[in-house]
């Protein structure tokens, strides 16, 4: 957007009630007509502005992209958001980030987009990914840890997650789904996918892609039971943009913290107060087999700590968990 | 190259002595001025192929370079250097494989340069990378492992470099300095940088980049008593392709048997008998800090084991070591 058509849309976002076309030309030094063109710029952008002789515009309506305009101006942040590139459709976002990051993206560049044609979740999986409704983005982090840390980044971003969503959507109850899924009664409504860049002891980047159902209403028949959103669960429509800076503000100084710390810190108690596998038996597939038990909770490093049958405790840094049935 | 040319080289190799000019016509279906086509092409390429009157051809000398051509025919392997790119010259061989990689590329891939204009070590640090004297090489790697495990597979190809120089170099004595280097005499003769991309709990793939100084003679006023080469060292110059194909047919049992294994294995033991590091006092950079200590030997999982003066073992995962001064 240009910057005298952002200008006036800062200008009327701030203002109380309607702004006078007058006031606006002096205080910018454009002419009347140089106005209305702006505010015709914004009106094919989406934006609802009435415009009443004598008084002058208001913005009665927002086009519910999740583009900066929309996101930039509710942000407390230093670096999260602070660039934003937005595409109607992308393959997936994580591909665009990546490419971005090894073109020297500073940390805290976002890439968003209103649908994506080939969405992925962890394992090679396809996310569902369709326009006008749900949340599909991802954050450049160049995190200075050695790579060992880097499987913590998904416990942090699903904490951050799960802490915007709380405080967000009214009538839900969410929980974190070790390693990176929010679930609520059980239905996924959001994954995350962290991907990065290392030498063995160098960290060149990591790319946190993050997928939150927001406003779909109808879910594929295939993930019927499965998937669910923040809309059906609420019984609300949610503003994608506001969603996204809340969680934006959220996910940096708890990020900062973290950077700060040895391990999980301050985060372990919180993922373990919500954690949806505690208790649960589950079987957690991994590279070379799989182990099954009661899950008794988290270790300091974000792993999921397991009683097998033998009485004997597992520490899975990384793997798939099932549940096999309820305690 | 063309492969009639190429099966003429092969014909060349394989003759003990000459090989009559009507042979290779009536073998291959040819005419002689065919043959002598691809005789002048091979020439062309730095091939020394004498031609006597009623005698025939007889390969005496190859160009040196490690082209496909001058490594596959010398291959044990099944995967390692089946598909080889050469290159006169690349910026570096790593972001080569990596491109390669994404694109799809088969574990054992090499991309070999000849010179490289941005080569680089670990931590972002130049790479010495004339022409017509040494190897650059990337291999790609996609191990069917958690990430955790990726820190070792410097460690794996350090041992796999050591072995082949001691098998094919004479003369010579080399160490593995903890975790990339290999030395000679305490001067570097070859460095490793792996790059890696994964998700927490999957691992895309690795590229093990490689380069040996063989036959530099001069080694730069900066580098002096820090950097040396086989030939230097050896009183000798050495075929880069002969030491590559030996390097890739070493290498890759090894890694088979690393896959299989939980941790570093029977590379353990050879580590810790050449091990450059053991019994000196040094301090090693991390992230956050140094650690300072005696280094008692390599963990299970090739971690530096360090002994500080309050008697403490350290298990030092990454980092760079520095000697203090000589036990």
């Amino acid at each position: 957007m240009n910057t005298l058509t952002s200008d006036i849309l800062d200008r009327l976002r701030g203002a109380d009630g309607f702004l006078s076309g007058g006031e606006l030309c002096s205080e910018m030094g454009i002419t009347r007509s140089a106005v209305w063109k702006h505010i015709s710029l914004l009106r094919k952008k989406g934006y609802s502005i009435e415009a009443v002789s004598g008084r002058g515009y208001r913005l009665s309506g927002s086009p519910g992209l999740p583009v900066p305009e929309e996101i930039q101006p509710f942000l407390s942040t230093a670096r999260f958001g602070r660039t934003v590139e937005y595409h109607e459709t992308l393959e997936s976002t994580n591909q665009r980030a990546k490419t971005l990051a090894r073109e020297g993206a500073a940390e805290g560049c976002v890439v968003i987009a209103d649908s994506q044609t080939g969405g992925r979740g962890r394992m090679g999986r396809e996310w569902m990914s369709p326009p006008a409704a749900n949340l599909y983005f991802s954050v450049i982090l160049r995190p200075p840890v050695p790579p060992l840390r880097l499987s913590q980044i998904p416990l942090l971003a699903a904490a951050a997650i799960h802490r915007t969503v709380e405080a967000t959507v009214d009538n839900v109850s969410a929980m974190v789904k070790w390693p990176n899924d929010i679930l609520i009664d059980g239905r996924k409504v959001c994954g995350i996918l962290c991907e990065m860049e290392t030498e063995p002891d160098m960290t060149h980047f990591v790319i946190a892609g993050i997928g939150i159902n927001v406003n779909l209403r109808e879910i594929p028949a295939d993930l019927e039971g499965i998937a669910t959103s923040l809309s059906i669960e609420s019984g609300n429509e949610w503003s994608r943009s506001e969603i996204l800076a809340a969680l934006l503000n959220c996910f940096e100084p708890m990020y900062d913290e973290w950077l700060e710390a040895e391990d999980l810190g301050d985060i372990l108690p919180y993922l373990d107060r919500y954690a949806w596998l505690k208790g649960k038996e589950v079987s957690v597939e991994r590279y070379k087999g799989s182990v099954s038990g009661k899950v008794t909770g988290l270790g300091r490093s974000g792993e999921l700590l397991l009683m097998d049958n033998d009485g004997t405790e597992h520490a899975i840094t990384s793997g798939e968990a099932t549940i096999r049935k309820e305690a």
